[in-house]
């Protein structure tokens, strides 16, 4: 069991990333001031300031909000996990404001002070494994290139969602990677395998759900 | 010939408009004056206000600058033709500052007094309009719906060229959109038409200056 002061100290921690992710969100990365950020999270500067040096080291915690992926269960077949992870990805952008915050910063095309590319690096790393693990067991059509594939499908992704979002505010969020998966996929996959992946656009949800069946296990038996 | 009066002021426009477009990528949309454009612009109130009353019909003016695909030549294959609408859009976008600034627009997300859905509507009626022509020609395989497949077009461009502008300001935007291409189309295109459109990376810089000498067979002319 964790202790109160260590319980106290994630929640606050958690209370500023949410604040900077709304004042993020707002006034842009450039515009935005700490204290702005102070007032929103109704937390001393001393607190800010232990978890937080600086307007860039809270803006990556807002970036790491997105790196959320080792919850979706290993898949015997790569190729779903794939799918689960992406499909995970866009549940999660549409109903979790804080996963929604870090996509948009990666995307503020005027925060330069900010290394925005970490979130690109990553994805791109997860997709490219998956996409590897997927072509060492036979899945994958003979001339993909696991590290070029990841990088098309995470470019992809980011626009997709983008759209979205201008179009109407992510309501047809899981439709839109659920037709750009089905277009990408029969390029990259063997056909006798996208047979029995399912690329529908309520995965996302029946993910997450299971994700969180699977969370809870250990929780109630500790 | 046009007159010198009308020269200037589509010079004067001309020169508001760049100027807009470099004070939006600077400041962004929201926190970007219109006195900010006029000092920049090195244009009288007057002048600007003939030309544009707010600051939202600037920022239509600098999204319009990427309204540009009508100079693409019409191709027998409309496969190919969007293949070099695309491409031509790519280049267009690494070596034209108020393409990028158009686009960059688009995807400013606190922009929100900025109808940015135009953009994304117009590209996709100009892929969706392709495709139908292509389906109509048999060029596509026979499930492909030209509505869904342009909006998965669209928004995966604008995504990957928002991750080639974070990861290395659009040096490698002509390769990353060519490989999006390559993954796009074998779902869309039969193998059989594929087999001859030309999708390398050096197709955008080719069709431009193809498009260039186009233009200036009438002038000549005249």
């Amino acid at each position: 069991m964790p202790e109160p002061k260590q319980e106290r100290a994630v929640r606050t921690r958690q209370a500023i990333l949410t604040a900077a992710a709304e004042v993020f969100e707002e006034r842009g990365f450039r515009a935005a001031t700490i204290n702005e950020i102070l007032t929103s999270a109704k937390v001393t500067k001393g607190a800010l300031y232990f978890h937080f040096s600086s307007k860039e080291e809270l803006a990556q915690g807002v970036l790491g909000g997105q790196d959320l992926q080792s919850d979706v269960p290993v898949r015997a077949c790569k190729t779903q996990e794939l799918v689960d992870t992406t499909m995970l990805h866009a549940y999660r952008l549409q109903t979790d404001p804080m996963v929604r915050a870090g996509v948009r910063l990666t995307l503020d095309q005027r925060a330069s002070s900010l290394d925005r590319t970490g979130p690109f690096r990553r994805w791109g790393e997860i997709a490219g494994d998956l996409l590897g693990k997927a072509q060492a067991q036979g899945e994958l059509l003979p001339h993909v290139v696991p590290a070029e594939t990841a990088e098309v499908m995470v470019g992809a992704f980011a626009g997709v969602q983008a759209m979205s979002q201008a179009v109407c505010d992510y309501q047809d969020l899981q439709q839109r990677v659920s037709a750009l998966l089905r277009h990408l996929l029969p390029s990259v996959v063997l056909s006798s395998v996208l047979t029995s992946v399912d690329l529908t656009d309520r995965r996302g949800e029946r993910v997450f759900r299971e994700s969180r069946q699977h969370d809870a296990v250990p929780a109630s038996v500790s």
